[in-house]
């Protein structure tokens, strides 16, 4: 095992064999050089594990959080809801009915153990001790033993099929999931490894796919791709981790094949699992969302092995018609409840949004690879948006309850939406996609390149690279209470000395506005191309101040957005705000902004404090209760326009912060006066 | 048979075994004292089959179409979809497996016998001879013997089950849909006997209906109701048909339990099925909508019969609730595509508006039952306005095609919404019921009370009572172009000489406004309560010219509908009028309205022409082609707003005209500038 084999599709499988680390040894399982995802042909090279490390402040808590509550509940959960029994139902070592309707329920257990596993990678960014991550590994341990039991002799696994199906496999390749089963069993298996060094389940997810080569492979028994996308990602990481291209090849394959209509058409058409085009002539979004984006980061992940271009244009091309009129200023994706779908260019409603929370992990995926194909700062800045705002909103403060669906907008009593947080579903995809998500934050963060190293998001804590690409170790402190404050404080350690690159990415909204200092002198900043980039002989121990404008501001939507037209929207540094009625005096449906916008005293909410957002607004004298008129809704233009009301100042929270002081009447999208 | 007994509740059952009419004689069947719908304790009363005749306008060219053209492509359709083969499998006449995966495909061969049957009632309206409805009748009893040999001994028919689910019957209240078939059936009998004096269908009808006392009266083998209300409004016009209060009373039982949860919790939740609250506490709409207003007409016929006040209140209060912010400006309803339900209040996309057909046939069904119960002319606007709009919109103008789904917004290439009007569909409760209300479309024009006669629409043709209350004949005569057209000329003729008040409804956005002439003299005109009323000693023979303001208009919406803030539409009369990019030189998603509207130049569409309507607006420059900025669809407030754009003057059709040239881009609400 070489420091730079981890995560390089070069690299062979030298690690197979290899003596297992003892989890018990969080510091030198937290320095192993295993890069997380994507590296290949890509502009930028991701950081190995433990590269970003995890301070006190907002990052830092939250991870915690997932670590402490999130995995624990979520393992209850597990038990409860039924799908470990219907792992031991596989197993035929439990009787009775098979447990939930959905063939894909696997999953959920293998998203937690990927979850477990990226904490055990770095047990103190959760603040587990020596005995808590040995107690973790051991009930990861456990439930890979139940996978195991559930395998069939030549590798397959799948307690659906097993068990509801009568072991009749792919017998519905557009909804039997089973594909997307496996590839999140092999992503489970590669952190696992990568993690702990165990193979237990590592083994397991490859002779799945190995078994899936000779099925799905070039001259395998079988010709198809799975109705929802997601193995892709996970044979390209499972080739890098192994140095079997034959792994690639199957993830080239699928892409290859996809379009080809082999799905059929089912109530929801082939748009739903993106099989009406080929991939290379696909230049827009459409269907079901996560299914869209888990597929652009499989293409993306494909990209950054094999270079091609025609699927770079591809995904460039939907990139653009994604950010163009199909993601709402949340980053959130998926307009459509009926089939969890993109809906059309600028239909973006915010009362009927779906946008899913594993939507919005997909594409904080998709846009990771991009950055990484591209080092262009827009697909940090996507990335920085969802993660603050529809990402984040999916799980609660506490870390115990989800939304599946983010609405950007709750009437007062509505049967629509979400109806408050839940603590697990009967479709379960997204809390353990949660968590697997924050346990491995500290992947996203940072990269480096030739010239040194890229800071793509602002947490508190440091970022260390060991030597890369001829240098020796680079790094830097960050002190910062970013997203609430301003100031990012960064520091060179002496140890970090030498001629390298700091490059620190400006957001779009502190363009042209930021200020950097270093050593209490103002560098001249050019980030024209989004990143300010300070290249230097480091002497370690210099301190630089970065000033972003965190300040609110009103945002608008493109005219064509039909559903916000005369609204705007409280943004604040990357934080999306939005009026929860909690915290009015009126109702958030009956006002309208006049303009100014101010930073309030902060919010507690539950354990946290938020800043607050004040807003000066008006209500709606001709809404207020009695002066509505009763009758038909609608009326000739000029006759009863609403007069102005009274003066009212209206209370903003983060949006991510919502529906965690009970849930109600939410609007992010306000009117103007 | 004496004339008063149709159609009231406390006739008997004094019309069976009374000899039959034969169909060849049009003059007679026209003339039969039959009530198309409720009387009983209501404010005025429904005409007598016949009372109502269509001239060669408006009414009567669509009338044509339907009886000449999609009563023949309906029938058609109903031997290829296969629904006619699942009744001869149930009746183990054919063999192979059932066609289509609904429970419910019987209906789609009942609204077609109950369409056929009201156009034999006067063949003349479709421009049937003697001979043509001989032939047409025929057919019906073809098809009615199809139906008889599907029927179990005891009465039961359903192809579903008995084919289906091998006779399991009553399994699935909540989704089975076995009391809505009953009730088609019911409904298509008593109009099928009301038409030609056969009892056919009648027999078949009723002696399933006996089956349903026996299993779900009191003291029944079953406690249960049907997850998709209809059978309440059929069991009471049985009810009335027969004189026989056992179908009332079961009617009542239904109503009475409803609201109890008994049909679970489905996975749209039990709103879908108004199975949440009791129906004399629910004051509001909610869940399916055509479930939903299926119900308020079945409530509102029982509330006919009964008088009972908690029943009327809890209508009102729905109605209210619909009219406040839960009905398009097209009078269609049912906002959500997910579940086909009421959006909540305000939650009116156009783009997403799901607005069913039959959602808009069941809101008519409801108001002119409000009508009937209280005589204001709030429920005949509402009719009005679903009939030109929200329903007429669900045919095309060749009587061929159909629309399911009916927005208000098309995006250009949109993959949501209709994609085009179908011939027919896998779930075509449509097409045929679009057939039966045309069909029926005389019995919702009129009414009459002590006082005289009541015209509610204004159509080309005559109306014509032949006594009632103690009068003699009343009646008059209409030549119109409307809704074309301003002027409504009315001749009463000298057989109606004698003291009568005819009674003529003022559509709301004529009131103050109108102009009424007798023989050339204007009328005072109080319309105040939405009727010109004019009470006198006719002598037969005057002239009365009633002219409405039909002009192009345009109406804005409640502020709280934020789907359509800051948009208007065109109104002209009872028309809503769209834009379709087939007639513009600009797109219309950017454009925005300047305010003055004009008439222009009429524009032919297929066989029909319709008034045009011109719009003065600008293009926006911002979004030219070319001038779109790249990049994330949202930017901070007051940075590169769109500059005002080009004058273009733009041309809109009447909304229920639409995709009659091809389908594309439509807007029904135009950004204001």
């Amino acid at each position: 095992m070489t420091a730079d084999n981890g995560g390089l599709p070069q690299g062979g499988d030298s690690r197979a064999g290899s003596e297992l680390l003892e989890v018990s040894e969080p510091a030198r399982s937290g320095g192993r050089p295993v890069a997380a995802l994507a590296a290949g042909l890509g502009a930028l090279r991701p950081l190995p594990a433990g590269a970003v490390r995890w301070g006190t402040g907002f990052w830092g808590r939250r991870a915690r959080v997932n670590a402490s509550r999130s995995l624990a509940a979520g393992l209850a959960r597990l038990e409860t809801s039924g799908v470990l029994e219907n792992l031991r139902l596989a197993a035929g070592a439990a009787d009775g009915a098979y447990h939930g309707k959905l063939p894909f329920l696997d999953t959920d257990v293998y998203k937690w153990l990927e979850a477990v596993s990226w904490q055990l990678q770095q047990p103190d960014a959760g603040g587990w001790s020596a005995e808590e991550s040995a107690e973790w590994s051991a009930r990861a341990e456990e439930i890979i033993a139940l996978v195991a039991a559930a395998a069939a002799p030549d590798g397959y696994i799948d307690s659906y099929t097993t068990v509801v199906r009568e072991g009749e496999r792919w017998a519905d390749m557009a909804m039997g999931h089973e594909l997307y089963c496996a590839g999140h069993l092999i992503q489970a298996g590669v952190a696992h490894r990568r993690a702990t060094g165990r193979t237990s389940l590592f083994d397991l997810a490859r002779g799945f796919a190995d078994l899936l080569v000779a099925e799905f492979g070039e001259g395998g028994r079988r010709v198809g791709y799975c109705g929802h996308p997601e193995v892709e990602t996970a044979l390209v990481e499972l080739s890098r981790e192994t140095g079997n291209r034959a792994y690639l090849e199957l993830a080239q394959r699928f892409v290859d094949l996809r379009g080809g209509g082999l799905l059929g058409d089912r109530p929801f058409g082939r748009h739903y699992f993106q099989d009406v085009t080929p991939v290379r002539e696909s230049f827009e979004l459409h269907g079901h969302a996560v299914r869209a984006l888990y597929l652009a980061a499989g293409v993306a992940d494909l990209y950054l092995e094999t270079g091609e271009q025609a699927l770079f244009e591809a995904l460039e091309a939907q990139w653009h018609d994604l950010l163009r009129g199909k993601a709402y200023i949340t980053g959130g994706t998926g307009a459509r409840h009926r089939d969890e779908a993109f809906g059309d260019a600028f239909e973006l409603p915010s009362d009927g949004a779906y946008t899913e929370t594993c939507a919005a992990i997909a594409l904080m995926q998709w846009a990771w690879r991009m950055l990484l194909a591209t080092g262009q700062s827009q697909y940090a800045d996507v990335f920085e948006r969802v993660l603050y705002n529809g990402f984040l909103a999916g799980v609660s403060l506490d870390g115990e309850r989800y939304f599946y669906v983010n609405p950007l907008q709750v009437r007062p009593d509505s049967t629509l939406g979400p109806d408050g947080r839940q603590e697990w579903f009967s479709c379960a995809c997204c809390p353990p996609n949660v968590m697997r998500t924050l346990a491995s934050l500290t992947h996203y963060l940072a990269t480096s390149d030739a010239e040194g190293i890229q800071l793509h998001q602002y947490a508190d804590g440091s970022v260390r690279v060991e030597g890369d690409g001829g240098h020796g170790p680079m790094g830097v402190e960050v002190a910062t209470a970013y997203p609430f404050d301003e100031a990012v404080r960064l520091t060179v350690p002496a140890e970090c000395a030498g001629h390298w690159t700091l490059s620190l990415r400006i957001p779009p909204w502190a363009r042209g506005a930021a200020r950097l200092e270093l050593d209490g002198a103002v560098l001249e900043l050019d980030d024209s191309d989004g990143y300010a980039r300070v290249r230097r002989h480091w002497r370690g121990g210099e301190g630089l101040v970065l000033t972003l404008p965190v300040r609110p501001r009103l945002s608008v939507a493109d005219p064509r957005v039909d559903a916000v037209r005369g609204c705007a929207a409280v943004e604040r540094g990357p934080l999306v705000y939005c009026l929860e009625q909690f915290d009015q005096q009126v109702s958030v449906d009956e006002v309208r902004l006049l303009g100014p916008v101010y930073d309030a005293d902060p919010v507690r909410i539950g354990e946290f404090e938020v800043p607050g957002v004040a807003l000066a607004a008006e209500s709606l004298a001709v809404l207020e209760k009695g002066a509505v008129p009763d009758g038909w809704g609608y009326r000739e233009l000029g006759e009863g326009s609403p007069g102005a009301g009274a003066g009212v100042l209206l209370a903003a929270v983060p949006y991510f912060a919502w529906a965690n002081r009970g849930y109600g009447a939410m609007r992010v999208w306000l009117p103007l006066a």
